[in-house]
């Protein structure tokens, strides 16, 4: 029997005025068609969340037709049938046979169609950046009479405003971050293994907030003494002690959209050096919400934190943020002296203040924000403290 | 203060070995320097398993020279530290002002490493596979007097057979995934949302088994009616009813060793169609597990499972299955007609029997196996069974 269609995360005219966006930058760019291989990207443009993308995959906007063509795998095809607004005939298999063979593979059925559509010697965005030199290569073996133009993250720039449908699945991805890090805030103490914080935490990410499940767990980070100098470590087997310092990093995910957040926490006392971190940190923050507002640089929240911290007597070498929806991290503008970018509103950014002193000692806090009209929204509200437990 | 040494999932000694057995290709390669740009090698060849690989980073074998030098991220140098068994002196960090910038970026550092080494005349791999377009260019074009040649997968063949000590780390993680899917069958009810599952499924692969905890979560599949005819599509929001089938494949992670399993379950009594479908499942398991052995194809072990399949009147599309290991999948040897791939002692792969025959109907079962002298080991312990619940 055919799958039914799935609840949407978005409406169908949600979905359209994205492509409308795509064509309008495809018409500047003169090119026919672009294929989409970013997995987020697809996302943006379709709703799947289906994580298949370990294997070929593009989905192919055309200036003429309404809908992208969607070309995937045999086997995750009734997926992207059930999770997109798609229709059928717009999602095409390639057989299972091509999985693991090493003469041909999915971006020949993606050629194929090309060719099959007229398109081969028409213009044909590409995002190179996402595709290995091998892929790019047979793209542009197989297609040498077309004007192959590099489209790396055109989609990404497209997508760095949001929609108001967007800003509310955040909202809701927000909510759970907050639950998750009050959750961990609830269970660490000496003695627990840092897997079973994990545990709690996770649970906590896919149960939701509001009566809203997560529908992914993005990546956990826990780095605890002797290990806060680290900023991505994964846990270790070991249990926490009395004296033990906790830096987290979790985010809530709904419908793809990832929401970050960061803090710190404390078993006992927190030692005077990481007070007087964390006191500067709040004061930098504060400089760097007062900055946000529509019509200012990137680089304008970025300097106020930097200007702020310094007169601390801190200094933070790496970036203070970057664009965040769709997978977490936006690879498009970050708070970061020299970024241009100028915010808008409905833009998001994870304001990302995690500063690593020493090779042993380092101190988190963020806030993922909204730009608005009137300058800015936190959308995460766990108090903006050191956890002490 | 310096990061501590962490404890090593493996020896020095074992560390020296693999390395040893990738100096060995590369002298038949007649290269002088390799640069392993996946992360899942650089796992093998280091112990690392920080996600930190979102950012340019990688570990240069070196024919002289007893350890890799390992280049990445400033923020990331003190895990390295930590985690691998390089010394610190062969970790370098690049500085953070390199990230979101347009114009440079990690892999400038590694190549300029090349050139300070004197490597950038010889014999030079390149894990070309898993670089983007973007970055491949980069160091053709600034390596000009290289001899370049493209090594992808060379260190992945090379870690398809394990040595004792991954087969042991890789029994932690199957032990994992048995507690993980027996957590399922426990928690599994009509009314109870899928996000509930998840949450019991994460935590008890971050909990672990047999007092090891997981040090990952590896991506979690569950497809229930009407979606069991999808095969990787993410939970939904929905709870389970009366008569729901839920397909499952999860997997423990120990340092980065994935150990896959997956199991179909019935809220009541299973349909005719399902209990036909597993019957002949594991008529053509117990075949496929029959024809595993030293000196015996890859294809042979499909062709078993595909011939008996066939007699109880069911066609399968996709592969039988993959070499697994770090990071899960291996790109290497797969379970299908055509892979010639002669099965080895310590060869482990996820025979992977799902099957997806309509739009709204598949069944899963799965094992991890290895491959002994003596034929084949089940490393997962699960009941080959449908969990009726």
């Amino acid at each position: 029997m055919p799958i039914i269609k799935g609840p949407q995360a978005f409406p169908r005219v949600e979905f359209l005025r994205r492509l409308a966006a795509v064509k309008s930058d495809m018409v500047r760019r003169e090119i026919d068609a672009l294929l989409v291989s970013d997995a987020h990207n697809i996302t943006y443009l379709t709703g799947y969340t289906t994580p298949s993308g370990y294997v070929p995959e593009g989905l192919v906007v055309s200036i003429q037709g309404e809908e992208p063509t969607f070309i995937l795998r045999q086997m995750d095809a009734p997926a992207a049938i059930h999770q997109t607004f798609i229709g059928r005939e717009n999602v095409i298999a390639y057989p299972e046979t091509f999985i693991g063979d090493h003469t041909r593979n999915g971006y020949d059925m993606i050629i194929d169609f090309l060719h099959d559509k007229g398109l081969a010697r028409r213009g044909i965005g590409i995002e190179f950046d996402n595709l290995s030199s091998q892929a790019a290569t047979k793209f542009r073996t197989r297609l040498p009479e077309a004007r192959i133009v590099d489209c790396s993250n055109a989609v990404t720039w497209i997508r760095i405003v949001k929609s108001d449908l967007e800003i509310a699945v955040m909202r809701e991805a927000a909510a759970i971050s907050d639950a998750a890090m009050l959750r961990a805030a609830e269970v660490i103490r000496p003695g627990l293994r840092e897997a079973d914080v994990i545990a709690e935490i996770a649970g906590a990410l896919a149960r939701g907030a509001n009566g809203k499940p997560g529908t992914g767990i993005a990546g956990i980070t826990l780095c605890s003494s002797p290990r806060t100098g680290t900023a991505h470590i994964p846990w270790s087997e070991d249990v926490f002690r009395p004296g033990s310092q906790i830096n987290i990093e979790l985010g809530g995910v709904r419908h793809g959209y990832a929401v970050a957040l960061m803090r710190t926490f404390s078993i006992g006392e927190p030692s005077k050096r990481l007070r007087r971190v964390h006191d500067a940190h709040i004061a930098g923050m504060d400089a760097a919400l007062e900055a946000v507002r529509p019509g200012v640089a990137c680089s304008d929240v970025a300097n106020a934190f930097y200007r702020t911290y310094e007169k601390h007597g801190f200094k933070k070498d790496s970036r203070c943020g970057y664009a965040m929806g769709i997978g977490w991290l936006e690879p498009t503008a970050s708070f970061q002296s020299g970024d241009l970018t100028e915010l808008k509103p409905n833009m998001t950014f994870h304001l990302m203040l995690g500063n690593w002193f020493d090779e042993d000692f380092g101190y988190v806090i963020s806030e993922s924000i909204l730009v608005t009209d009137a300058g800015v929204e936190v959308l995460t509200k766990t108090p903006r403290k050191i956890f002490e437990l």
